[in-house]
């Protein structure tokens, strides 16, 4: 009898149909970071109450504006280039946890299934959205340069409603791209049991991050960023702008490899 | 401390951002159906081990295009329509378990990521793609009416690869608009442990199905179906056609409360 | 040797590629209106110097909401309906000409390559858009019925930026479906000299209008009405709400057979 | 009384909403360009009557991948990026007309409203299309460097239907990146007359090109090319693959400042 293959639905007996093949996965591209703060109380108000917040600057922000090339081994998808590229823009907090400063995505919208498909093993809160940002060329007069003075600009909009649109000036090589994305990720992985009303059947609380970073050059510099809500998003009103800390790109390469599940409330529902 | 809210991540305290919104869900479209016979064999290698062919007819397969509007109680997504259609494209086989007939969907294909949402709850192993059927208006030249010898058209395309194409022609009005889509479903929901090699975190076989169903008048008509592959999808090669069985149109209305466990195979892992 | 074929380019021996195919064009699909004023001095802003106000309401406006199904001669286009499905959503004034009231498109937004081509050869100022309109079906929960009280919401995006929301209270069947997008067309056709600074190499005024009018039930009801300006779109701003008028749907059927040269102002630049 | 502005419609008195503003106009992107031959015969059948083969290798095709950023003077679009970037995929022959050789763009498809006006006006005879190529990224192992072996991806489909699927193997650097694609554009601009049968209002042909051309360092390699038609594009059956003469990629920039008209056969229709 012919198994059925597959990393996540749907499997068939080739696994080839498969949303998302087997780990590792390899991500290429650009980072494009705006940190800011807000009152301690609205990232509170959004980690679960087993998780704390972070000890150091609890109220930071960092919504980031991500350009990738991914794949998996072998790298079939980087020859049908549809299957490959997506964009993703999401908003980071820090957090504690059992003594433990970690980083955690609560909310995040990308261009395309695959990605979707991968945040849900991962635990990132994906949703579809119409993700941009400027790119950086070395010809011609429709782009900047990475240089001094380089603007760049970033969309986010989703169900046809702008949620976020910001605009990076870079000002000189920096260390880092920020600090609020520097920790391993903690996320909660949940499904409802599919009997309405009886809890959930799924609900671990893992931790993940990248291996084998290849990080560009950082450059760092000013900021502006503009949030909304719509009736199907919040990120204005969850997460609102107190102040700009500044803005960040950076070019990275990153691989997923899975990663180590916490705690495990799951029932059998 | 607030609390947080939604059905299907993210999780905020108002449960706004939800990718989809509590249980019921209501559905109003039409359904175009295509029903063809492959080798059973290819049916039984679609299946999990488990899970057996149906004593009848064991090889039918239905592949339906369903063009929805759909909202959740308040019906707000209908004011606001881009949050509220979408279609689809499904392949349905049917299956035994236990002595009992099921149907069981082995490939979707969706527009939106909210629908992606419930099927990831509900274990229709759904993608995205791009869906398209022909509609039937009541005014003008472009459109077929409801009648004998209307021809209605359909398509699906994954990461811009044609995946299959139909023409449905109506004869005659008919007791209902197919067979195999005719029993509760039968699904798997798993999840895979976030560390690598470790098996499946969550392990379920679910029955589901809806309920208050609202039937237009059935027709039914010739059909012409065309199959193919993508690097990204099999539908030809898993379930080719040997024989055309029939097409259906049905306008329908549907509420969507839940379903059952079945089995429940999760480890903490 | 081999002529070329097509009515819009390319142009190819057989003439199966060109963007636009042979007049007539058949439309099937639905309207929603919304009519309001707005004042006079907008509406003459946004005409030509030629053109004078409409003696009757000069400041009113239409915004129609179309979902459309449409193809040529033998209907090729309804059997891959990718190919004949598009919305879109358009802003009417009236003025005169001559002595003659005409109806006038200043903006327009559609959702294919197919209906922007129509649009250059019509005079319709036509961009892409993302347009949005709920439908009316007959079964399930999920859809308002054509019935007094159905409400029917509808949008507009174009770049990420919502343009327009607009939600229509039915309230009773009418004999019409407004007044403003009721005249012939009085539209310019023009192309800039491929010369930098030449002028007008095309400089057309023409009148045109639907024939074979295929008219269902039309009905009236309360409108509300949100317009926005994006970077890249002005509406608000050019034609504000003073006040609502009304707003309208109607299931129509129309065909597109051409229309008459008014006035020719082109030069050889 | 206020005039009414913008290079194309919609005129407004303030000239944001044209869908292409004034010239120049700037890009700055990547080229991936497959070069082949086909039968003469083929490129002389899809020629207008007045204009002749080319003398040199008549035969020779370039279909060229763009990925590009573009703006206009004062670089807004840039800002918000997704009015800046699009892709397009062309085809090219030569021809001589007069004596003189000439490419010309006989088929394109472009992913931007804007970018489809400005084909409008340079005689490009686009339509939509989605259009993908794999980037060259410097970091991580999901993107191919620019050095020999890399190997490149491309995709075209319109409506659904793949076009054209390639793949370059880059091998080493070269002095240019083609041929084919290296003249002067003649292009035929032309638009019906808006009374059925009248035949054609504007019917101009033009020479056009980019200047201020910033060039990087081209490379060249194998390529394979597939080619495919659909209900709506001819592409395989008009100029079908003979021999491949190789694959070139190559980071450019270029302006676009206008044309010169050569020849007008417009008429008062």
């Amino acid at each position: 009898m012919t198994a059925l293959h597959g990393f996540l639905p749907p499997l068939t007996p080739r696994g080839t149909s498969a949303l998302v093949p087997n780990l590792p996965w390899y991500y290429s591209g650009t980072l494009l970071t705006v940190e800011y703060l807000t009152d301690p109380a609205n990232v509170r108000a959004i980690l679960p109450d087993d998780i704390e917040l972070a000890p150091d600057r609890p109220g930071a922000v960092a919504i980031i504006w991500a350009d990738w090339q991914s794949c998996s081994e072998g790298g079939l998808e980087l020859l049908d280039p549809i299957r490959s590229q997506y964009l993703e823009a999401f908003v980071v907090v820090r957090c504690s946890y059992q003594g433990e400063v970690y980083s955690r995505c609560v909310a995040i919208w990308v261009t395309k299934d695959f990605a979707m498909g991968r945040g849900w093993f991962q635990g990132y809160p994906k949703k579809l959205g119409s993700v941009h940002v400027t790119r950086i060329f070395s010809r011609g007069k429709a782009s900047p340069r990475l240089e001094a003075g380089a603007r760049l600009g970033a969309s986010l909009a989703a169900y046809d409603h702008r949620l976020a649109s910001a605009l990076v000036t870079l000002r000189e090589p920096s260390e880092g791209n920020g600090f609020v994305n520097g920790h391993r990720m903690l996320h909660n992985r949940f499904m409802p049991s599919i009997s309405q009303g009886q809890g959930l059947s799924m609900d671990q609380l893992i931790a993940m991050g990248g291996v084998d970073a290849d990080l560009g050059q950082a450059w760092r510099g000013d900021a502006e960023l503009s949030l909304a809500d719509s009736p199907w998003d919040e990120l204005h009103s969850i997460l609102p702008v107190d102040e700009i800390l500044g803005g960040y790109y950076r070019e990275v390469g990153v691989t997923f490899a899975g990663g180590d599940l916490i705690a495990d409330r799951s029932r059998t529902v």
